[in-house]
């Protein structure tokens, strides 16, 4: 299933940046879950480019939801969120049409497709199709912030700065998901924004690591094999354009670690068993422990840039330069955070589906 | 699907680490491939445990195909392969019935499965079910090598020490794939070994980084969203055990390169369309571009030790100490590389089959 | 997947009968298949109620491709297709919201989505849906037909009324694929119109039998296990509202035949092989042996009636009486009839894919 | 995904008739669901031939289960199952081995897999592998009795001669699944032995119609499309070695009613909704209605004869004439009456593991 994501509630995206619309389907919901016009909304408008160091496209982004939901909550049939597209400005890829952007997908579409993909505005491969991925996810929130699972990320590392330190708890995540520029510590905040500026006004780009954690989920949720937590959050998190790693608890610092420090000791706790520390990331085995969901996702540059570039003219199979005209996010770190917690929000709604049956989350 | 992977070909894995046996069926497979048992006798070697630095079990590994196979070729109906356990001792996990180990699935094993599960040697979760995916794997190979398309792996880091750079061509694919301890630079592999010595004198252990390269695929394989070649590949990675992170190319690195810096040029090379340098690790768009697919896996430090750790009796519900007795790897970074490089190689397989059709592993 | 059907060219429905839209996701399209906006509107108009046999609501299905196309052509990302609905009359619904109508999906229905389902209409249960579906079919047939492959039905039984012999050949099936009412003999049809009429004068209505063919097909496509031909085929049609059984070539005859008389004896003919008879519809052991697909659907009468009938009070929990109001078909066997060439040409679309891989309908 | 069925339960098949065993891997399973390997044994000797009516080659079905096992009751892990084959004698095939039976797979599992396939006893077409689906069963059997669903057949029709009326309920079910010939009227049990016995000794073969009814199925499971309980059972039933229909409920018979007649009723009985009639089989709109859940299989005659059947020899490529040799059953339909209620017992389980979660049929 190539556009299609999860087992229980599943998620199916469609669109091009330039087409008539972008959206998404999702299927498996309980009836009865309450849908808040309003989350989606400003799910949505925390995706969307803000200020200075974004794009100047303006994406307003109206959406329709076509199906699945009366009277204000879902009827348990596939909801489908249409989001009309607006503002394209084809006529900026014109001159690029034979000339691979580096970092971008369009040789690879082009490979793939034969050809016959839309281009414009990088097609159904655009960050355009995260909106929505933000719209779907945006049904579920609200149903799994009333069971306590709360989901949220900070960016933990941009343009060289790095955030202060993320406690996972549910009080920090809802004060992060109230902010467009997410960081714990503001004057970090304010520093990654000057970085992202002078990168722009020299043309170029920078990245970031975005760290999310998902707390309240339940013990004993994910599998042993394949579809562990951390495979089916992954499998979810490469969609997100840029993403080039994912790692839980410790991560990649588990790699220099003696087992006697990774090891997160069990201890009892107010009647319940948790662990000391969380190196593991709230999951052992594949399966949630039921210490919060950590993780943290790398963003690479923003591929598109006004520097010029070695390139090759497909058409004619030469060495060529592309200078790109167009709008172009200089950092996309800020917006693809909140990607990530949509995918991370999707992903774990079908895992607990599978869990616990179709109603679950309306329960 | 809990324990299957693979949307055209797939593998399902079954058994308990002191069960009768463990085995997969791989299922999808062109009819006509070439299947040599040899090669399945060596690529279990590979995963087995050798000398000093790893457990004193002692896997022999019998293997039985009990379906698929006519005449030394695939039929192209399911392949089933059986591998006996033998050598098992489940008295030494007794004591531990009720003091789940910190680090292993014991606790989530325990919940999930409400006490119903299989505790002796790990059960399913038991690095033994592993065996199974490299044969499954051994099946693959010599179909994707007649391709011209060869997988390998090589110990990028451990116990604090790093290999040398690894080229990810073929000609050193092939040479690590004759080697148990598969470093490039052997007195790199040397300092690794006496620090996994020294940790395990302690009653500790070590982890480390395998970097791994896929040669030779054809462009234009994989799909934009979800089964992007990343998120395939990831979300079989982390079903094996002691995996906490993936990533592509320069991967978390890249959060600190500027795009100009990140991008890889294109260039004409031998009239083909090559990238300058491979910070992409082979994948644009989630599409293969035809430069060596490459990822880097961190392997958390083996959870079992003999040091004594903090946890809970989970029966009388008090906290408690483990001294886990048994027998135990101190690394299994060595083993684990022959894991990781089996489930590329059906990841990869499953990818290559949805694009090219059901054949073409025998075409 | 609930309402998605397909490995690798798979179909996603949405939509309530009075909700703003049905629609469509065709994912898994190989790129360059022309799209005929033309053929879909044909395949609409077939499917929508015409004349006085037919319910009077007015159906215009004005349709929207709202991505995955590009001059024309098929990009080869997801086709969503929107359909709008209009002259939806609710209040027509209100009346009977506590009585479900017997034979109808309103009960089970109202139990599995708990009260929160749009019961306007009959919501997602709705033949609108159908609508979706023969609009996804319909971007399907102009890639099949160029590869020689015809799909198409005649009514081989309604009102009690056979009609003449279906031979299953291109022209044949090109002939049926113009009528609205599809017969092969005009006369039987006429009868079959006449007792509709009677029928629908009671307040009462009719079913029948859908005879199919998919000829042009290549030998060798299927699977001997659970993605039988037959098994693909049939777990779609089920679907279509009111089948209630799936007979492939002699059907439910062979249960009186003899074997001698039952197997399709082997013969050659213009250096091909073929069978002298078509008693096993084309498939033997789960795959196309490059004979016509032949099978017949059949079709219950339409639940809702005009007549008084028994039924519950679900708020009362009382015995009840229902005398439906609303626009009703007294008959849809010659409107399912392009549903059911449809979701064959859908299923029929993914058993190649699989087998010939994501190019070949472009090919 | 080839041979497995399933979303949440779900049932991976694989071996050949003449290879060293046939198994199946049974996915999914709630932790703590008791296994009796009496129960196995059981089912699988109902359907094992016996007696003169069924082929000659003793089947004794020993059987190893590998995994997912633990004490008498499930672990919730893979379980898979061995039944090692015995008894083959190949040489019997040798013969035939470029004349394909007509009717049978051989011809089309030629050219599907390219002369690779195990052509000995039927290979992985043979009704031996159903042997693998009733251990698979037998192990889901126990639990969804204890829920009070039972699952069972009668031979409705064979060799010309009809059974009695079969109720449904769970006492005639539970009778009938203890006996070999599963009839209600012995008398007419006795006709169809000696028709079967008349044919048998003409060299020829006959076959029939079962009959079965689930009952106790909660109402609301099922979906409105694709994944409806019809499609779900008919996908698995069509995979029945010589199953060519599938009928629910009144089935065909509901093409020549009025709706007034074929509409069920509902009243109110006991406090809760039931159908007065139950022509519909116990599914509205692809959902349980809480009625028994009924439908009839058509199964053809067996297609291997001792008569001489015309075919083509498909090395030389010319006609010819076969006589078989070998041990044929001259009917089969009392032996895929167990296999269809296997296939359903999966199919079901599968469901209702959808729709109330994992744990379901162990709480």
């Amino acid at each position: 299933m190539k556009n299609t994501f999860g087992n229980n509630i599943s998620v199916t995206l469609f669109g091009e940046s330039h087409g008539p619309a972008v959206g998404a389907v999702l299927d498996g919901l309980a009836p009865g879950m309450t849908v808040d016009e309003g989350v989606i909304a400003q799910r949505l408008s925390l995706r969307r480019p803000q200020g200075s160091i974004s794009t100047a496209r303006s994406e307003k982004d109206p959406f329709v939801i076509e199906s699945g939901v009366y009277k204000g909550k879902t009827t348990g049939t596939p909801l489908c969120i249409v989001i009309e597209n607006g503002d394209a400005r084809s006529s900026d890829y014109e001159d690029m049409r034979f000339l691979p952007r580096p970092g971008h997908a369009d040789l690879t579409g082009h490979i793939k497709y034969r050809g016959f993909e839309d281009k414009n505005g990088g097609g159904h491969f655009s960050g355009r199709i995260t909106a929505a991925l933000c719209a779907a996810a945006a049904v579920l929130i609200p149903s799994l912030e009333a069971k306590g699972i709360f989901t949220g990320s900070h960016i933990c590392r941009c343009a060289g700065i790095s955030d202060a330190a993320f406690s996972g708890s549910a009080e920090e995540i809802k004060k992060l998901n109230e902010k467009f520029f997410a960081v714990i510590d503001e004057s970090a905040g304010e520093k990654m924004k000057e970085n992202i500026l002078a990168a722009a006004s020299r043309g170029d780009s920078v990245g970031g690591i975005v760290e999310t954690a998902i707390t309240g989920l339940p013990a004993g949720v994910g599998e042993p094999w394949f579809d562990t937590v951390e495979g089916v959050l992954a499998h979810a998190l490469f969609s997100v354009p840029a993403v080039k790693g994912v790692e839980f608890g410790a991560g990649f610092a588990l790699a220099d670690m003696c087992g006697s420090k990774a090891n997160d000791p069990f201890v009892i706790k107010d009647g319940e068993i948790k662990t000391a520390s969380n190196n593991n990331g709230g999951v052992l085995g594949g399966i949630t422990t039921g210490m919060p969901v950590t993780f943290r996702t790398v963003i690479k540059p923003t591929p598109t840039l006004r520097l010029p570039q070695k390139t090759v003219d497909v058409d004619k199979m030469e060495n060529a330069v592309l200078q790109a005209k167009g709008r172009h996010d200089p950092c996309i770190v800020q917006r693809a955070r909140t990607v990530i917690d949509s995918v991370a929000v999707i992903a774990v709604s079908d895992l607990l589906t599978t869990r616990f049956g179709a109603d679950w989350l309306s329960l």
